[in-house]
């Protein structure tokens, strides 16, 4: 896409070059873009040369870098059930650069007294603490979008894109993004990138001069911008795949804003569907990503959905793609998975999804006394519907993310179901997703949506800070507990094969405890829910044909060992995740 | 299956026969059974005579009749989407015969006075009311079990079924069963034999003597009867198709005991599946059944449900029946039905289940103020859960049945929400199911279980009733608007091609209002349901695609038109099915 006053009128070429040619050159209405086709196949690493010439006159000339691929670039290995994935709002997490706190072409300045304003987080900051998530047990960043969003205000969250190929200069360069994904691989770390197809933010560049009639949802131009009358979406999102719903319930919900500071793409539209898909491969290659959680999911167009999963996938065999699906309803989130066989015939391409039902329904799980459909059960009947996915142990499970609320608040600030919580998703057949800071028990409100709060600094990531969570510093004993425990399941898991790809199995609920093994043939995990609030003995008879002969369970956050032969001792409100000899 | 003192050491021998062969003679461990195969194809009706010798020496002698088969009964319709069906529990029905309220051979007596007792409702009772059933609209009778339930107590509700060839003498006999099919096939109304392979009562004839060692869950013989060392069903009904759950647990679900008095069939004894198999088309053929309701359905051997099922719809291609699977999960509900591909491969023949999750969310729905997630919006989104259904149009949707509350009362006797409800269960693309008496109202207690209060005596069927739902003799206001309601929208439905075939379609709910049409080529109904405490007027435009052309909406219960090229006005808390021109 090339963008110049009248650069419609005008016609590109290059210089002859061997397997590099211009073999389309296409407009839209509006004369100030040219579209340019290019064929690479073989081509080599080199600088090429575009000139612009109308009525035979050169009226601009520009050049242009083929760069050399990453060797086995295409079988990269995309994040899996032996990962990790640590979800971090950069400018809420480490201030590892002041002097790019503020950026002069950038409309928000710093204000870290506004919990709705920029704070300074930053990609340095990330590096900077490299070391302690790798201690951690951490083997993937989910960083939420560090593109430009140049925004008036809202802008640290990063779904405004302003422009797609830049990083924001108060995040850093997008050579300091490539210097945190190197640095992050040292240490077997992988990135995944937060992008979104649905919308912009309404100062992105496109919007001064729209590229097509056809560019944006409700807007014909930028002339035309007229925001009083814009459709907004319903959220309505089970309008994709009802068969009865009617077609304008549908398109509300496709074609509406987000909110009126972000722009509805329109990815029916070939050419910005085409921008999208290269785009995102173009960082794939650039950032050298393991990964991409994409937003939004289903507010797209379905059909350029799956054309740009499906053209990831087929670029990056291995590569995953986390969708974020946001629906208790686990029928509405398997439509959107690869594999899965649909009744309207929808054939996608995302290989996974962020499970939000399961996710929800922990929630209820722990923090319900136990009855006959409440508590332990809700956890135990919804794994049963894993039937309506394609492939249930690709989803990303979550203990929370900066959408939701903090988890330890939402179980009433009570250890033993935060500990549940977190054993529970990263023993699950999921590939586990961890908050920043919910290691040391961050805390929100837990009614309604309170983004300031839940997307608060992380403790020690200012110089000023009074607490530090890398450091210890000014934790308390709580903190140190949640903390000790995530970092000793997270350092098990990642060398557990049974976690990793053990099948599962579980007990329906029984007398307050609820008990799930992972094991495949070379290991065993048993995880032991208790909610009762005294210790209880477990008979082992009941999970003979799982415990075999294993004659003694092991700890892994304690290292203590017990019998297991006749019965097992499970603390009063605790989880045990043990590794069975 | 021959029941006699030392039987199986008898040899069975028929005379010489055209096209009827004794194939099999085969034993169980207990000498008292002796089980024979016979070989009927192009058989001709006749009475045949069997001998059985020992050392040569005949001992019994007995005949048996090979009946004439009805012309066309392999070809029968069963129960479909034109129908409208009416349950009937008969022991609290019409008492049309008085002088089969108690019977010298069978234990309980009646007691009008007791709400768990018998109460002299009958077969009779019933044919005295076709008329009354006819005229409301009624197309097939599902009637709660009549065989023989010679128990001490309960016996009303026919669940614990004590011989499987033989109407219970308290409600007639099998001529008189015959005699209503008869006389409700004259009416344009079929029969719906509720059948339970389940269970059975614990005074059946077979628990004295057990036909085999594997006959009964749980008990080997009658000596060994110790019932205090029971195993019960966990009702753990996820256990069947979830892909974790542990062989204990599903085992515990299906092969436990109902309640003490209910022996629990194991259907994986050979000769008790063909026995049941065979009970369930002998009743087809002789009472000229419609359509089976399967009791519990979940609780026996699957493959024995797909075997059974398999076998009666081989023999009646066209045939119904629909399955008791009581959970709100349309998942699990899915996994029974006929065309579903199931993740573990089970492959099921049932051809309809009873829709307990759309008739859970019906309450919720209408119940509920409206609100983003509550209301009209929640059987919205469950709608869009048909997908996981083979054939979601063969469900049998209810608005109570005789384990519910009854649904006035659940919908806190609030008439124009028992309006939505009836107007929703008879013009949604579900078959529908009414229970006795909903049309006048009926009420119960709302929580938990109330079964003689929901299964009360209908109005008018004992000669001392104060009030007469036939002759509306005593029914206040209310109740006459109510049965007012219910017969003109089961006349219109009666002959509204659009509601047994139109294509569904809907708008999200808004403003408190939710829209459906139910369209086909010919015609086209709009259903409208208002929960504004004023007249609301609608914008026609919204519904243009379903509007077409179409001019005047004439209310198919007050007969009242209006016209629609603008807007409709849609009285206060009100539900209206318009018939569109």
């Amino acid at each position: 896409m090339l963008h110049g006053d009248n650069i419609a009128s005008m016609q590109a070429s290059l210089q002859t070059l061997t397997n590099i040619n211009i073999i389309e050159q296409s407009r839209s209405e509006n004369p100030n873009y040219l579209f340019i086709k290019l064929s690479l196949k073989d081509a080599k690493a080199q600088t090429i040369t575009f000139s612009l010439t109308k009525d035979n006159t050169q009226m601009h000339r520009f050049d242009y870098q083929i760069k050399q691929r990453r060797a086995a670039s295409s079988q990269r290995q995309g994040f899996d059930n032996s990962d990790v994935i640590y979800l971090i709002t950069p400018d809420r997490f480490v201030n590892g650069d002041t002097s790019n706190d503020n950026h002069s072409s950038m409309l928000e300045k710093v204000n870290r007294a506004d919990k709705d304003g920029r704070h300074g987080g930053d990609i340095q900051g990330i590096i900077n603490s490299l070391d302690y998530l790798q201690e951690l047990g951490v083997t993937q960043l989910w960083v939420n979008p560090l593109l430009e969003n140049n925004q008036q205000q809202y802008s640290y969250h990063g779904y405004s894109t302003t422009d797609h190929y830049k990083i924001d200069p108060r995040f850093g360069s997008n050579a300091d993004y490539r210097q945190l994904s190197d640095a992050a691989k040292d240490r077997g770390i992988g990135i995944i990138k937060d992008i979104i197809v649905n919308h912009i933010g309404s100062n992105h560049w496109w919007m001064k001069d729209i590229p097509s009639q056809t560019w944006i949802n409700g807007l014909a131009s930028a002339q035309a911008m007229d925001t009083s009358n814009l459709p907004f979406t319903t959220h309505r999102r089970t309008t994709v795949q009802d068969p009865y719903s009617a077609p304008s319930d549908l398109s509300n919900f496709v074609n509406g804003w987000f909110v009126d500071s972000m722009p509805d793409l329109n990815q029916t539209d070939e050419k910005l569907a085409t921008y999208l898909i290269q785009n995102s491969i173009w960082w794939v290659e650039y950032a050298n990503l393991s990964g991409i959680r994409e937003d939004t999911y289903s507010y797209a167009d379905k059909a350029f959905l799956a054309q740009w999963s499906k053209a990831i996938m087929a670029e990056y065999p291995k590569f995953n793609i986390v969708g974020e699906e946001w629906t208790s309803n686990p029928i509405t989130v398997s439509y959107w998975q690869r594999g899965k066989v649909n009744q309207d015939g929808y054939v996608s391409h995302l290989p996974s999804l962020m499970d939000f039902p399961l996710y929800e329904t922990m929630l209820k799980a722990f923090n319900s006394p136990e009855s006959w459909d409440k508590g332990f059960i809700e956890l135990y009947e919804m794994m049963a519907n894993d039937v309506v996915y394609a492939d249930p142990t690709n989803l990303v499970l979550f203990e929370g993310n900066h959408d939701t609320n903090r988890l330890f608040s939402l179980l009433d600030n009570n250890l033993s179901r935060f500990k549940m919580a977190m054993a529970y998703t990263l023993t699950s057949n999921r590939i586990p997703q961890v908050f920043y800071g919910t290691e040391v028990l961050m805390e929100s409100p837990v009614e309604g949506r309170h983004d300031g709060a839940v997307r608060a600094d992380f403790p020690g990531g200012w110089s000023s800070d009074t607490s530090n969570a890398i450091t210890q510093l000014g934790l308390n004993s709580q903190q140190l507990d949640a903390q000790h425990f995530v970092r000793k399941l997270l350092n098990f898991r990642r060398h557990s094969s049974a976690i990793h790809n053990g099948k599962l199995v579980h007990y329906v609920p029984k007398n307050g405890i609820y008990v799930y093994f992972r094991a495949n043939k070379t290991e065993t995990v048993m995880v032991v829910m208790n909610k009762n609030h005294e210790q209880t003995t477990l008979d082992s008879a009941r999970f003979k044909t799982q415990l075999k002969d294993f004659s003694t369970a092991t700890d892994v956050v304690t290292g203590q060992s017990q019998n297991i032969l006749n019965n097992l001792k499970i603390p009063a409100n605790s989880v045990l995740v043990l590794s069975l000899k």
